[in-house]
Order: C-alpha cells, then sequence, then structure tokens
C-alpha cells in the first residue's frame, strides 16, 4: 500500500452558539488545527456549525446565512492551505431569492472543492431550507476520494450508496443528530445506521455531531468513525461532550468491495429486479 | 389497538445435520411446537433447515432437495394448521431440469402462501443454486404482513426497501450467517444491518440463524427480533446455541412511517434524486 493512502481522520465535535458567527468560527478554528497537530489530514465539522442549528424562523437563518465566499469559508480555506488538510464542514448558505440551504463545504488546499445541499430534510427545517436538488459530491482529494452528505440524509441507504458506487473511500458527515430515548444499553441507532451503511458499501464513515443545549434541544453527541466492516475505529463516546476523535483509515481497504471468493458487494447488486419491485 | 395486531414471535435457532432430513424435520417439529406453547403466532426457522447449508456440490443438493409438496412443507403446513400460526422457514427445493434454489416458505393454516427463492447468493452458493428472479413476498396473514427474505439479501437495503414499500409489518428472514472474526465488544455486524434495516424502514425484523459446526463452518449464532426503531426485543444472544427466542410485537408501529412532525420515512424519500445518481 502505498504510504499515502493511509490517513489520519478527525471529528470535532463542538458546540456552536447559535447566531454568533465569530465564536463559531473561533471554535472551529481551535478544533481543527487541534487535530491537525495530532496528525489530522481530513476533519470534519458539525453540520450547521458556522450558525447553529435551531432556528426560531427562514428570517434568522437569512440573517446568519453566508455565500461561498463568506467568512466562515474564507477562514476554512485559509486553514486548509496552511496545514494542507481537508476540511469538511456544515454552514447555513445564503441563496439567491431570500433562501437558504443546509449545505457541506469540502475544503482543501487548493480551496473550496465542492458544496453539497442536504436533500433530506429533517422536521422544521422543511419550513426554513431550500432541500439541495444535487448529488453528494465525491472529491478526489490528495487524502482520498471522499463523498459528502448531511445528517438526515443517511437514513436513506439509496443516497448513501450513490457516492459509494462512485468510488468513495471515505464518507464525511457533518451532523447534528437530536437526542430520543433508546433503551438504556443500546448504542444510538443513529450510530448504528452509520455502520450498516459502512457496511453494505464497504466505505469509511466519518459522522461528526454536536454537542451543547441549544434552544432546549440535546443532542446524541454520538460523533463516530466507521471502518469499512461497519464497526468503529474511534467512538461513539458514552459522556459525549467536546471531543476530537481521530482515527487512522487504510484507505485502500475502501476500494476492495470483496467480501468472498464470490461475493463483490457493488456487483452483486440485481439493479433490474430492484426496478422491477418498484424501488424508484 | 386491535388485540389481534399484538402477537408474539418467535425465532428457533437450531442445528440442522447435513444430509439427515428425517432429524432435521423432528427439530423443527420440536421447535415450532414449543414456540406456539410459549404463544407464538409466527414462527421462523434458519436458512435451509431442511437440509443443513454446506453442501458438497449441486449432486448432494439435489439428492436433499424437496419440492413444494415434499414431506418439509407438508409438516409445516400440518403443524400451522394443527396450531393455528405461521410458519417461515427454509429449504432446498427442487427446481425442473436438475436445478435447485435455496428457498423460503410461509405456511399458515391455509396452506403454502408463498414460496420465496433467495435472490442473491452468498459464496459457493453460486456453483449451486440457481437464484431467484422474483421479488421478495409479503403475505397478508391473519398476524400480520409479513416478508420473507433470505439471509444475503438482508445487505442490500434496497432489496428490503421492496416489501416494506409494500407494506410489510413484518419481514422474517431465515439466515445462516457463517462467523467471522470481529472486534471483541462489538455485535455482529450481521445484526446491525439487521437493526438499521428495520430503523430506516420501520418494520420489524425477526432473523433466525442458526447454530451447530458443519463441515468446519461455525455460525454467529446471532438470532434476534428488531423493532421499528431498530432495537432488539429479543436476542441477539451472546453465548448462542439452540434457542427459542420470542418477543411480543405491536405490529400497528410498523403502519406508522412517521418519525417527526413533518417527516415521513417513505415519504422523504427522493426517487427522481436516486434515479439522477445512477443508483438503478
Amino acid at each position: 500500500m502505498n504510504a499515502s493512502r493511509t490517513i489520519a481522520v478527525a471529528c470535532c465535535q463542538l458546540a456552536p452558539k447559535i447566531g454568533d458567527l465569530a465564536h463559531n468560527r473561533r471554535i472551529t478554528e481551535r478544533a481543527i488545527r487541534a487535530a491537525a497537530l495530532q496528525g489530522a489530514r481530513v476533519v470534519v465539522l458539525p453540520e450547521l456549525v458556522q450558525s447553529g442549528y435551531v432556528f426560531h424562523n427562514l428570517g434568522e437563518a437569512l440573517a446568519l446565512a453566508e455565500a461561498a465566499d463568506g467568512p466562515i469559508l474564507q477562514l476554512w480555506q485559509a486553514l486548509a492551505g496552511e496545514l494542507d488538510i481537508v476540511i469538511v464542514g456544515g454552514f447555513c448558505e445564503r441563496l439567491e431569492g431570500e433562501r437558504v440551504a443546509n449545505s457541506a463545504a469540502l475544503v482543501d488546499a487548493s480551496g473550496v472543492r465542492a458544496i453539497y445541499r442536504k436533500a433530506h430534510l429533517w422536521d422544521a427545517e422543511n419550513a426554513i431550507f431550500t432541500a439541495g436538488n444535487g448529488q453528494p459530491p465525491v472529491v478526489d482529494t490528495a487524502f482520498g476520494r471522499i463523498g459528502v452528505m448531511v445528517c438526515y440524509d443517511l437514513e436513506f441507504p439509496e443516497w448513501v450508496r450513490l457516492p459509494a458506487l462512485a468510488g468513495a473511500d471515505l464518507l464525511c458527515a457533518p451532523v447534528n443528530w437530536p437526542d430520543g430515548p433508546r433503551p438504556a444499553i443500546e448504542r444510538p441507532a443513529e450510530v448504528v445506521r452509520v455502520q450498516a451503511n459502512a457496511a453494505v458499501n464497504r466505505l469509511f464513515i466519518a459522522a461528526c455531531d454536536r454537542h451543547g443545549n441549544e434552544r432546549s434541544v440535546n443532542w446524541v453527541q454520538g460523533s463516530v468513525i466507521v471502518d469499512p466492516d461497519g464497526y468503529p475505529l474511534a467512538g461513539p463516546a458514552e459522556e459525549g461532550g467536546e471531543q476530537i476523535l481521530i482515527a487512522t483509515l487504510k484507505l485502500d481497504e475502501a476500494r476492495n468491495k470483496r467480501i468472498s471468493q464470490h461475493n463483490h458487494l457493488h456487483d452483486d447488486r440485481r439493479p433490474e429486479l430492484y426496478r422491477a419491485g418498484g424501488l424508484l
């Protein structure tokens, strides 16, 4: 294996403050620098870490939204260039026509490589964000082929299949998982779904959650980095809170979809039967 | 809720002996009667419990295969009628033209309601079985709408989606999960995938594994009954071995795909984007 195909990836589980853009930039810079100092070449940040999540209404979101040339992406581009890393993080994106998207950017030393707009909106997001109609990007970076999607997108295995089929080694997913009830001994279902998504596609997934009560909403705090067998390499932490999870990934493992002498997870799919069954 | 919509389901984790058809009938009869005595209205048996799994070659499988009017389905029909239950179990099905299928039957008091032929074949199965080209059935029974598939089929979320979209309350999956390495503290990835399949569709899944070393193959022994949130109601047992798992299911929970005020797991799918992305 080429040495450059073994990389460290970080999930920085932070607590943005809603509406405090300067604070949020500061905590992302601090975490990105800390992760890079520990050797991370890919740094994943939470969904909407630039703005916070629990908006009262569209007006508040519009007031906090930034375009692709706004301060948060300028900061992340500067840091990606200085530290020679890839950053994937969520931000409230200003669109034309008084609209906003729940977006994630992939930034590397050369600049903004992709902006993805969340295609499956969660609950009250439907009243605020315009859903994306674009595909989850797969970007060929110096540190692997990286796919991007956001939070509730992960609950649609069809959506995860697309970057996997397009050759992603690693799927980076900024998330804000609202906390809910579950059996005391169980790992959160959000994490279980990430594990299964990784296993059925044999790719790495880094899902970066947040912490910090926001307008009465709490979070799973379940950031996790999962291997192509579906097992966690880092996280989820029992206690949650602020943390920087780091795992070393042998990316070539994700290029091999063979799981037995006669099986290949992607070639074994039977699209004609799925079509006949009315999947799409 | 209608009382009849709350039912007990059993997974009978047994150890068939390869080639000993009379023995295999006996152990299924014993387990089915024991499960019914404990109140189960739906009884799930392992994949290929009629014949055993690790065939040397097609010739051996042909010699052990049975048609739909063979002894195993006659037995299960008699028991389903006597006990007024649904039985879902795996058998080696004799097809025309010297061929066999890795099949599962759904039998109730009225007879054989469906025979499903495994569509995604695992490893050496490819040299023995003819893959099915039919859809996973969804049968409206006295104890809920029940879907059927077999083992490796579960690794294709597209396939699980089909009976879910067709209105299955409960998916019954006979499996033979060959054991493999995993981190000591982790639940088997096979079980994790079942959990995720249940959660992304909000349906119940009963996966019935086997035990008993067979020609040097061992098994996960991970039978599990999972609820629509993706959490186990029964199993997986730590120790495995022979067991009858029983769980009580409130089937109406699977009829409600709403997971927030503004979200519905099936209506939120975006098939046009999946098509544009090249899913099928």
